[in-house]
């Protein structure tokens, strides 16, 4: 049987998440609906992150077994006329038949945007959080780093979370000047994340910038491997994955 | 009585643009809604530009007498907790009595944002036009300034103005290379407009860049005053009110 991997992009704000919910609106469903349509059979997939409710994608990767193959320049078109506007498919691969999105992903690149001004800006809040006064973003390029490399993180992770570790190893973490629309974005590499980990280390590096928590303190907040001691999770609608990695077979 | 100037920024998704009107949901009418609560009594407001609805803006203008003083630092978060989340007062001027922004302002800029894609995509519709196909965006870029100066921009004004001249400086008009985003950006800067005048505009600047129009024509569509001869009036969701400029007294 053919198997593919989609590229997805959406708008998570009137999402429930990615995952399929009997009560919610959720972007699997809506996959899942379309890729029934065009294949004229239940189709279903498996996606490689479940996102909460609000967090936006740029690039979730989902993997379907189907019945036939429909070349991959085609079947982006064919499933976004099928699709609403706040969710699209934006590019197909052919796959072998065991790829499974979830287990055979090598890591993740998130990126949390915070738009930092007195003001709230109606055309940032769909995408950005707001924070008003000053932020030192300076420390929180400095503190950026210590999040790099393995740890336990423990701290980072909310309640509800089951999982045998909480040791992951993160190979990027970065905080980038404001760009010119005074969006601050907090960059997040790793191979596998915790719940809602990449929104607990941006509220921590914002108490950074906020001189709640001091720069070198960040690596005894790590250690600590108490939720007490981090920021707080930031809400979703500052959070877009942005990119899956694959070895696409 | 004092007077004030307040720069607004507003998503105008959800809009029918800025002009209230009776059956409708205008920018115009939640100003007035706040500032009249402000205030407790019923305020007016004149505004800048009368946006079309779903047309977006990032420096509106609008001008109002009030009862009594409520300092320039303060005004913009005391409305604000009055207004919805898609609009937003970024800034107050206390100005002269006989201020008036809408026969008082110096000039406008706006933003056409086109993006080019074969792909529809989620993150971007709300702000920007989706055209799939290539673009030629050198050839976009030597048209655009054939519009600058003063002209006869009769071709470029939808039916249904009532201006005694179609004639218009324009100061800017410059087509920008994509963004990291891939945005193309259309930029308009003049003293004043025609109705319908910057969406015709960069409707015209994309027909060069589909080939429809060779860039050495663009003079004598200009100057033929035929709007058949120019290109389509672009959908709303593309253009934004960037700023308007005064000499604030």
């Amino acid at each position: 049987m053919p198997a593919i991997a989609l590229v997805i992009e959406f708008d998570g704000t009137d999402f429930v998440g990615w995952q399929y919910q009997e009560n919610g609106r959720s972007v699997q469903e809506q996959i899942q609906k379309a890729l029934s349509t065009l294949y004229k059979e239940e189709i279903k997939v498996t996606g490689s992150s479940r996102t909460d409710a609000g967090v936006h994608a740029r690039g979730l990767v989902c993997s379907a077994k189907v019945p036939f193959i429909i070349p991959e320049d085609k079947l982006p078109f064919a499933c976004n006329a099928l699709l609403p506007e706040d969710v699209a498919v934006v590019k197909a691969y052919k796959v072998s038949e065991d790829f499974n999105a979830r287990f055979d992903n090598k890591g993740k690149r998130y990126i949390y945007r915070i738009y930092n001004s007195p003001f709230k800006s109606p055309l940032r809040r769909r995408y950005s959080h707001l924070v008003t006064g000053t932020l030192d973003v300076e420390a929180m390029k400095k503190a950026a780093p210590f999040f790099e490399g393995e740890h336990d993180f423990a701290a980072f992770c909310a309640a509800g979370g089951s999982q045998n570790t909480t040791v992951r190893r993160l190979t990027k973490v970065e905080v980038h000047d404001p760009d010119e629309n005074g969006i601050i974005e907090i960059e997040v590499v790793g191979e596998a994340f915790l719940y809602n980990m990449v929104r607990i280390i941006a509220g921590t590096l914002l108490y950074v910038g906020q001189g709640k928590i001091a720069v070198d303190d960040i690596p005894s907040v790590i250690d600590s491997c108490d939720r007490e001691r981090a920021g707080k999770t930031l809400p979703p609608e500052g959070l877009t994955l942005e990119e899956v990695f694959y070895d696409y077979a």
